[in-house]
């Protein structure tokens, strides 16, 4: 079914725009700039916002159909010739908020990317066999608001709309009156669209690429996830007068039970396992503490792994509850993401992409969530990794060099190209 | 020396007025009451300043001699017949300030008895031979001020009024621009009186006296108290992103070295350590965290013991600063407090009132630091315990029995009386 005109030889030496592509990524760093250093637009915030109605506004300037859904995912369509109507839609982008104190490319790197491929796109005679969208989708961070990924699970359709609207930031202050105050959301939908593919270009968070040398992560799957919070319950008395050996120290319970849910690592493959957040009470020098709260993070690339691990921290948390001893321990989920493989034919794509590019790809697993992860469920999905220089992210320190920045672009450019150049309907 | 008229035989029959006792407690108490449960008076706050005035209304209206000297501390003095003038003065009382959110009895109880004490020799027949002076100091608990026994430091020359004065609560307020404010202090002082010795009444605190069966606890000493502040530095980095043997994981480091910390108890009799008090940095679920800060409270009954405990400690801090696997330990000190063995007289005192009243006494150290601790180091001191409930202190659920409090301000009473029966001059 190819057309005659086209011919993708001719187009792989179609290249970004690198000096658009860094400059733009530097505007959008501007937006909710910290004094100092870092980024700031928290999911549903003023600077939240201003960031995707600068996207929206580059869409718009490009001419592309921009529709934004009633949680306010942004989405820029640019469509096919009408033979081609109805063929499965190529989508790739990422996000825009960020976490407190950020860095300038988490998220935004994989938007600010893709609207350089679009832009290279419209601007070229190569035309798509399908439709491509670009998405920005809302609240991947949870910071402000639980769950992460929250965009991207209202678009897979396993978040509804009244969940969404009724979440609470620490303010008490909901999404649905953030979106009406802001004029946030929109009426639109791709409902009309079917969509075949998801792609994500994201900085990697993690030391994989740089400790192997490698200019690019071709990333095969996403490691489960599961959080839970755990309380431990003794007994508060004075420091001073309460002997050892009468002495129900749920600060002491609660470092012995994390140093055996830590150890779980040793005797599991693939296993990764945070203690990331603890709080005491009450927290004074003289008292011994009657609370600990602390979080658990454990990831595992495989489902009967994520899942095995679980049961051993439940195992655990078990056996640390003695309440003859007055000492307690209890626990509740917080958030649970299964382990995902990615689309052999997207990961083919990007893998064919690198090796057009003459650069060095590396085959691995993300450790961190993504929207992609969650569109895997629905699309065949798939992302693609820059180095992140010391593994660092989540921080104003985090960094990838210019040419890695480029490489990953020109990496999604051609791979959004080979996806869209055939017009299969993957339904 | 004994005068003809003094018999002290006569008067150990002399007995406290158990109501008004009581319900002076309960004035007291009644004097930032907490909603629900609990007193709030933190030092050199309006509710702190009430609850002095009401103490300084009382020795007023018993026509006793009132001195606030420049931090606060309240003395309500009775004067000797003029031929006793200049024999060592015998000093009695405690605090009013408390915790945030206290019971009604540490350190009010000290001061209330000690008032019903004033208050009975005052309306007895019985004169003193030595003047009686019942003290108040400020800022016991040093909760919202560092550091704590401010007022009995301050009394004893251990802490300079220029240090008191800058010392500042978290909001940034000064203690000078509280005692301006709220027309705090006094310009008295005691310097034309010679002090023999200082007896306090308080509650244990522990649960020595209840697990003994025990009335009354004649106490023959405080133990030392040692307190230091610890910083765990690693490195923060993503919790599904950073493989686990390149994680430089603060938190793992501080719950293991808190371990062998508490672990210490172990090797050494006498010795108790608390980690009371942590916090977590950034504290993020999905963030291995970068900075743990916690605190340790040691605590020894002797010298050599509490100066070994403090060199443990120091080795096993010394022992985890690992700056070449890029997890660092470093510790200021916070609070020291030597150990102190009370005055044997004094102590021959209390056991004396005990055996007087048919009570069962219990010879022990004191867990706690109180100012009788403090003011050790310049009179001959002692204390008095009555026993707490399941150990509780610092809390709402504080308690001890109406006869415990009673049988604690009769053994009080006697005991001041036996001191100031004899004019003898201790200096």
């Amino acid at each position: 079914m190819n057309s005659p005109a086209r011919s993708t030889s001719k187009h792989v030496r179609m290249q970004i725009n690198t000096r658009r592509l860094l400059s733009r990524l530097d505007d959008l760093a501007a937006i909710g700039a910290l004094p100092g250093s870092g980024v700031q637009r928290l999911a549903f915030s003023e600077e939240d916002l201003a960031g995707r109605n600068w996207v929206q506004g580059h869409l718009e300037a490009l001419g592309v159909e921009v529709r934004i859904d009633q949680v306010g995912n942004l989405f820029g369509i640019l469509h096919p010739e009408p033979r081609f109507a109805g063929s499965g839609a190529v989508m790739f982008g990422s996000h825009t908020d960020t976490v407190g104190r950020a860095g300038r490319l988490d998220g935004s790197l994989g938007v600010v990317a893709a609207l350089e491929a679009l832009e290279v796109i419209v601007a070229s005679d190569w035309r798509p066999a399908r439709p491509l969208i670009l998405a920005s989708f809302v609240n991947e961070e949870g910071v402000r608001y639980m769950p992460d990924m929250m965009g991207s699970l209202y678009h897979a359709g396993d978040l509804d709309l009244a969940t969404v609207y009724a979440a609470r930031d620490r303010d008490g202050v909901s999404i649905q009156e953030e979106l009406e105050r802001l004029n946030y959301a929109g009426s639109g939908h791709l409902s009309d669209l079917v969509i075949d593919s998801f792609l994500e270009l994201h900085i990697e968070q993690g030391p994989v690429l740089e400790s192997n040398g490698a200019d690019i992560g071709i990333v095969t799957g996403v490691q489960g996830l599961s959080w839970f919070e755990v309380t431990v319950d003794g007994a508060s008395n004075h420091a001073g007068t309460t002997p050892m050996e009468l002495r129900r120290d749920a600060g002491k319970h609660a470092a012995e039970l994390t140093a055996q849910l830590r150890d779980l690592t040793g005797t599991m493959a693939g296993l990764r396992l945070t203690i990331g957040s603890m709080s005491w009470q009450p927290n004074l020098i003289n008292v011994i503490p009657d609370r600990v709260v602390f979080t658990i993070d454990v990831r595992h690339p495989d489902p009967a792994g994520l899942e095995e691990a679980e049961a051993r921290i439940q195992a655990l948390l078990l056996a640390w509850h003695l309440p003859g001893k007055g000492l307690t321990v209890s626990s509740r989920p917080l958030a649970r993401v299964a382990p995902c493989a990615f689309s052999e034919r997207v990961v083919a794509a990007v893998s064919g992409a690198v090796e057009g590019a003459s650069l060095m790809g590396h085959r691995m697993i993300s450790g961190a969530g993504h929207d992609a992860h969650i569109l895997s469920r629905c699309y065949e999905a798939g992302m693609i990794f820059i180095p992140s220089r010391g593994g660092v992210s989540h921080h104003p320190d985090e960094y990838s060099t210019d040419e890695q920045i480029v490489d990953g672009a020109q990496v999604l450019l051609h791979s959004v190209m080979t996806l869209a150049d055939h017009p299969v309907s993957a339904t």
